[in-house]
């Protein structure tokens, strides 16, 4: 049977909220918004929304609140055909949000929501959903569910990316380690891969013996590193652009090299593509303002090296 | 021509973020939120909805962000069939937003977002639609175009009432008098009256002078007050409930008080009625959570009173 669909992420959505204000409110006191806007986020998100764009057929496995469904997000995803029938609905509690604020000395603080992604941790893994799809790429969400997608995803022999990002904290080292061996690709900024090796006291070598046949560093405008069994140490520069909001840029990274490694890309052309997918989205504030078309960073990259 | 619909809201529609933490974060840091309730709100919004639960035909006239329609709030109008025909959409800005966060030790920061709010101020108030209801109820929004809208009403000969509510500060005392002039009737709680009172110089039978025919002065769970040309002054004791929540109690007694005062009833028993309207209200957090049929306030107004 040929596998239909590409790429399924596991992980959040997330509404963000990116705020100004001229200063911070004291206890009790209370300030007006300059500028609010209401972006899409969320790393499995990001991650299926990019894919789609560059026309990969994607999935996304989220835990949400049922007032997501039919929202502007929701139908912003379903605009681009990405299969959503696996979602994770929760009846209590709402989408994870995060609320930004930054005042006039470019200080932030910033407000966090975990709130529907508290489903994820008893959810079961839809087997047949996963069974679709290529890839079965692990962003941030909830490390116990991500785990157990990894093993069904491992058992189906489908490719499995792994993206811990930011949450690496919420992992065990135990926890770390099984998702890791479960994984044919690991993603990681130059933090996160440092901070991996020192909680499991390996080096890059060690890392792959455990699972991964490939590692991928990414350190933003230095470019990235992949390391692999059979090529060794590649280095790819990337493509500098003026970042007005780098975030979500890793997330579009590892939409971008999926696409083309799925269909037989070496892992430099991957690469090469996947910097020229980010350095679209951190022109625009927002991880799915400026989600390239495949042409458009085909042309780019192109260009570039 | 009878006049088919009862009551048009102009006003804010708004969304309110009920947010606790352990504790606030400082600059550059980041707090979980423990709990995050999006709840409906706007004080033109909440009359607008309070009164069509009471069986009104009500309509609402507010300006609201693009993503608004279809959104949850949006089907919960419609559900109880409030005419959202006039509401005016900005192309740029979200609907109006507050950001409530209280700490552990129940100190309180918030942040207000005018948004899409800022179209009122060149929107054509909409004379057809206004000719279609008996009352047109001029809740916290744009002074100005409040202000316009008094006027359009009045020359429609429509029942015009006015709540500045906590927008007084925004109102010059020029056009506060301007308003208040093309109002039948004024409501305010007692802070409110007493700085309408002082900034204009004028004692309450010298503001009835100004135009409204009456004055209704609520005071919490000490009751209200009317103020009439005909019947001199009444006082009403409150139906007192354990408030959970006292947010949107005076836009809810508003629209109970309207309800039956357009329908015939005196002014006594039209604040009786209003006061076990917003004796609901308050018992659940929110503004539009727990608002009660004509039976359910019916029925608790004659077993108190």
């Amino acid at each position: 049977m040929s596998i239909k669909k590409d790429l399924l992420a596991v992980g959040h959505t997330a509404l963000d909220y990116i705020i100004t204000v001229d200063e911070f409110p004291k206890a009790n006191n209370s300030a007006p918004m300059k500028t609010m806007k209401n972006l899409n986020g969320g790393a499995a998100a990001n991650v299926a929304m990019v894919g789609a764009k560059l026309g990969m057929k994607t999935g996304l496995l989220s835990a949400v609140g049922c007032e997501f469904i039919n929202s502007h997000y929701h139908k912003d995803m379903e605009k681009l055909g990405i299969d959503t029938d696996a979602m994770i609905i929760s009846e209590d509690e709402n989408t994870s949000t995060a609320f930004v604020m930054t005042n006039n000395n470019q200080d932030q603080i910033s407000y966090f929501y975990w709130g529907a992604a508290k489903e994820f941790h008893d959810g079961v893994v839809p087997r047949d959903k996963l069974k679709e799809f290529k890839v079965v790429h692990l962003a941030t969400g909830d490390p116990h569910f991500n785990c157990k997608s990894g093993i069904v995803a491992k058992e189906e022999e489908r490719l499995v990316s792994f993206d811990p990002g930011q949450d690496l904290g919420m992992y065990s080292p135990k926890k770390l380690k099984e998702v890791i061996s479960n994984s044919n690709i690991l993603f990681g900024n130059h933090h996160e891969i440092k901070r991996i090796q020192d909680s499991l006291g390996v080096d890059i070598n060690d890392l792959m013996d455990l699972g991964p046949e490939i590692v991928i560093k990414t350190c933003g405008k230095e470019g990235s590193f992949i390391y692999s069994i059979d090529e060794g140490k590649i280095e790819i520069d990337s493509i500098y652009r003026p970042a007005v909001d780098p975030t979500g840029a890793g997330d579009s990274f590892r939409s971008g090299f999926l696409s083309q490694f799925i269909n037989g890309a070496s892992l430099e052309e991957s690469a090469k593509f996947a910097s020229s997918v980010s350095s679209f989205v951190v022109e625009k504030q927002g991880c799915q303002t400026n989600m390239p078309s495949y042409d458009e960073a085909y042309n780019r990259m192109i260009d570039f090296y």
